[in-house]
């Protein structure tokens, strides 16, 4: 008997250029100004690209998950992640991998976060994490880059990593803020996932359609615009004419964070799979976004997403 | 010619069975509830006795701060207190050293503060740490144990050490909380320093000099009572009729945390001298807490504190 061959998908490589340790302390009743006795944070090996790696995973794809680290919280980050599962291939560096702190009040729901800003990289560092990029490419179904950079950093680098991606025939997702948006457009990224206020930041263009337009005649291939309980855009420079808006029914509460990413993850499968279909890899976006805001941690999506994917009401509008 | 010899000062050995990386994080505007971007926290070794330890230090008095320490906050707490300058001996246990996060909001002068619980250290954990202390005990001046337990720790600690000094000829001076105050008491200990709500939790008594008293007469040989702005109390059992009060004439601004260690450390410098005036201890006590109060950081006085030593008004009171 024979088995038809399982349709082939190639790895999900994620870019980190600026990870971090997620330390997380869970407080039941704050008073800001005063002492609080907590239960140890719990660490995480975080960033956003590690996000969309980990929802990747968890969905079944093969995935590799691509970090600087250095430094005790690097290390830390590295037996976390090693015991996450999630592949992975760490450049060492010098510089100590920043942390973030989050602080949930249980009783109130309230999240607030101080995120550290990432220490600057050694040229010679940047060349060895572009080099470890490199040789992880054959055997790649598409390249993400998510995230912050970090310190003094060159914003072409998420540029950089579309043109290697393009050298080898593999698409290029970048999620990032800054200038870094309109350097991956105009490297001809096949996908962009700027939230509103990074599209406003990397155009000056206040309304997200005008916006993203803009984004494609950069030279991006794809947008999608993630704007929360409003659901998500798509703009495909293929049909240039129209896009997409999709949302669900009724808005999901929870945790917002990593949705974003969970959209990523995504597209990202999509790409990896070779379906190019942008209206399915739009309701998978939308769908796999809000069921990661049913769960606690950013990097998990709930198995909710099947069921959300048949519900999520896409209309095509005219530009 | 000859020279009249130095006073001859033991070392101020300090015991901080409950140590913590302390973390500081400075936020320029704090957003309860949103996402900041902050630098990179400073790590410092800390815990009631290492502050201790760092007052008398820095003050020139020869010291030895001693604590257990384990996992990769443990290994950060040895390289920053290797930085420090200040000597010491840690004691290699397997659970990983606790941290503290303090979140300075710089514009509004808001400190809030997260402490997690230490992680409990294993018997014969316990019994190295004492091994190390009793090790040290050649040279001491005085015996000072500060601070809160790790989790499942007997509160026979500080009686224990307090014994452990005594068999030696030791003083020994106990600042901690909890069941530790009266266990410490009944050992005979030399000097406790609670704050008024330590006092009121130790003895359920309201009234700091009715709770004090009921300390002297569990056997504490003296007691010092901080009492925040309103200055500091002390008891002696060798005046049963009396006690002190000591203030400033006027309050100062800054940063409370720390004042009661410069406290501790001012007393610890007093028993490791020889000099044993009660009203003497009493000024320096006062006057070294109210110029920690002026410094930025735990375990700092500022060098106002010899003028603020002769500006310290005490009076005594009959019980």
């Amino acid at each position: 008997m024979n088995h038809a061959p399982a349709p082939r998908t190639g790895r999900i490589i994620t870019v980190t250029p600026n990870p971090a340790l997620d330390v997380t302390y869970q407080v039941d009743g704050l008073r800001w100004g005063e002492t609080h006795r907590v239960p140890a944070g719990t660490e995480r090996a975080g960033g956003k690209g590690l996000n969309v790696a980990r929802v990747a995973y968890q969905q079944g794809y093969p995935v590799l998950a691509i970090a600087p680290v250095g430094g005790p919280n690097g290390h830390q980050f590295a037996r976390e992640l090693a015991s996450s599962g999630v592949p992975h291939r760490l450049v060492p560096v010098s510089a100590g991998t920043r942390r973030t702190i989050t602080i949930v009040d249980t009783r109130s729901g309230q999240t607030s976060i101080f995120n550290e800003f990432g220490a600057a990289l050694a040229d010679t560092e940047w060349d060895a994490l572009e080099a470890g990029i490199e040789r992880e490419i054959p055997g790649a179904g598409v390249l993400v880059a998510s995230g912050s950079l970090p310190a003094e950093a060159d914003p072409e680098f998420f540029a950089a990593l579309v043109r290697l991606a393009h050298s080898r025939g593999i698409p290029a997702v970048i999620d990032t803020s800054g200038p870094g948006i309109r350097e991956a457009a105009g490297a001809g990224a096949d996908l962009l996932k700027p939230n509103r206020e990074e599209l406003l930041d990397a155009t000056g263009i206040e309304d997200p359609v005008a916006a993203s337009r803009e984004l494609l005649r950069l030279g991006a291939q794809r947008i999608l615009v993630s704007a929360g309980e409003d659901g998500m855009l798509a703009f495909d420079a293929g049909a240039p004419a129209v896009f997409w808006s999709a949302r669900l029914p009724r808005p999901l509460q929870g945790n917002p964070t990593g949705a974003g990413d969970a959209a990523v993850a995504a597209a990202a499968a999509r790409f990896a799979s070779g379906e190019r279909s942008i209206r399915s890899m739009l309701a998978s976006a939308t769908a796999w976004s809000a069921s990661a805001v049913l769960m606690p941690l950013a990097g998990q999506v709930s198995p909710r997403y099947r069921e959300l994917e048949q519900e999520v009401i896409i209309t095509e509008r005219a530009v």
